[in-house]
């Protein structure tokens, strides 16, 4: 089935723009994490947020969600690893899915826009986003994996099963899980991915450098350039007009992955923006 | 004393940025009316507005009320007739008091965006905005007074004091109060303002036409290109960047008057935006 519109992120923006489209009875997929947004759960006080007065992170985070189970929207919590337009609409690439759509709106935040040094150059040459996808070429080979949030430590496992070795790179502050004897925990962070015609090697902070033949980058965001390609950024956010637009037809853009400021009340009224430029959209679409 | 910022509206987005200079301490002016904003009031139920689910538009408006009261932001209700940008910051005239700010919030809705034919070329030439600053000129002539708002029909009883004859035309949905002899209420709406060097005639929809001295049009709002001259509109609405900018340096908007859709989530977004531009705004004015 082709969906009228799928949400790339679960963040306020992508909230808001879900509970618009659920209330015009649009068909949608919304991609994210079902917890909903890290970034608002670690808000300490939030004084500013229209609505809801002096409240902590933690428990706006919970309203969103509660108000979201009411509505009857779901959080689909597969990675979306890359997005194609393909002139009459858009294919998601989540895992080894593909899901149609008339329109895209992507609110996939800021946190994670830049990738590291030779991430993009080597995608699809031995950087790959997707464990379950590509893991399967690297049985016997030496992989490293970024591990950019605890929910997908489980990639590392499923790597571990494939690979002869497996460099843990931990991207996030809680404690590593117990891992297979192949899965060395590494100390010292990514400065670089560094390769030919194929990936070739790890450069770690302190200069360091191990011969790796695939890496896998497993974060709760792919950087909107490496996502969707022709995509028009601007430093490193995505450029769109007042009324969200984006370079490509009926691809939108929301909240922090759109710019300054980083702000969840910002980020609610791109949302609400964005799905009512969608509406028009499919609208236009449908007289086509 | 020169405000670093005056907002002008009392709508969600003049909220917003009300709650966000607060946060950051600025000295601000916040005009609108005591009890926020009749658009949100009307509301029957408000279905898309995240973080306050399910909700009727009296008790959201409550709740905005309440927040902005806990942060000891008050509302100022005389009506803001006229603004100038000086070239070093802005005059805002309310009622016969000047007051002065570095920077500007245009706030003020779009309800009230379109004036009477006449009203615009007319406007300081009959026609007047302000019926304590300006009705001594009528002193036994005969003026009209269109009230948009139950508010602000004490204006009558002050015309009625110093003209021979008030036409009152009422803009609202309650039951006019009694009135002094000399006021006639009028069933029939404005449709023209007339004159030449000066207001000469009113016409009515039905297309009699009524010889008046003098307008005094008292609305929630005045139209935005009235309001401030020089300002650059779109259509009916304020023109703005993504930043919220106006064509007029240190002059933000933000909310409805700058355009659809008419949300309030959007609403409070761009409240946020504009606030957050104030603020970099009197940051680079610190450095000059």
């Amino acid at each position: 089935m082709k969906y009228d519109c799928i949400i790339i992120g679960s963040g306020p923006a992508g909230l808001s723009a879900a509970l618009n489209l659920k209330l015009h009875n649009k068909e949608f997929l919304w991609f994210g994490q079902k917890d909903m947004s890290r970034k608002v759960r670690i808000s300490e006080k939030i004084a500013n947020y229209p609505g809801v007065p002096m409240v902590t992170g933690e428990e706006l985070n919970g309203i969103f969600l509660k108000q979201a189970e009411e509505m009857g929207i779901e959080i689909n919590d597969q990675i979306v690893t890359q997005v194609s337009f393909t002139g009459k609409g858009f294919m998601a690439l989540a895992g080894n899915d593909i899901f149609e759509s008339k329109a895209m709106i992507l609110a996939t935040g800021a946190a994670n826009a830049k990738g590291f040094p030779g991430e993009d150059e080597l995608l699809g040459r031995g950087v790959s986003y997707c464990a379950t996808c590509d893991g399967f070429l690297y049985k016997g080979k030496t992989v490293a994996a970024f591990i950019g949030d605890k929910n997908y430590e489980h990639e590392v496992n499923y790597l571990a099963g494939l690979a002869s070795r497996v460099y843990y790179f931990k991207g996030f502050k809680d404690e590593a899980s117990e891992m297979p004897e192949n899965v060395e925990l590494q100390d010292r962070p990514i400065k670089e991915i560094k390769g030919g015609l194929k990936v070739g090697s790890l450069i770690r902070t302190d200069g360091t450098e191990i011969p790796v033949d695939g890496v896998f980058i497993l974060r709760n965001s792919v950087a909107p350039a490496n996502l969707l390609h022709g995509l028009e950024l601007d430093g490193p956010h995505i450029k769109v007009d007042r009324q969200c637009r984006t370079n490509i037809k009926g691809c939108f853009a929301c909240g922090d992955c759109t710019g300054r400021p980083y702000q969840i009340t910002k980020a609610v009224g791109e949302g609400n923006v964005a799905a009512h430029e969608v509406l028009d959209y499919l609208a236009e679409l449908d007289k086509e």
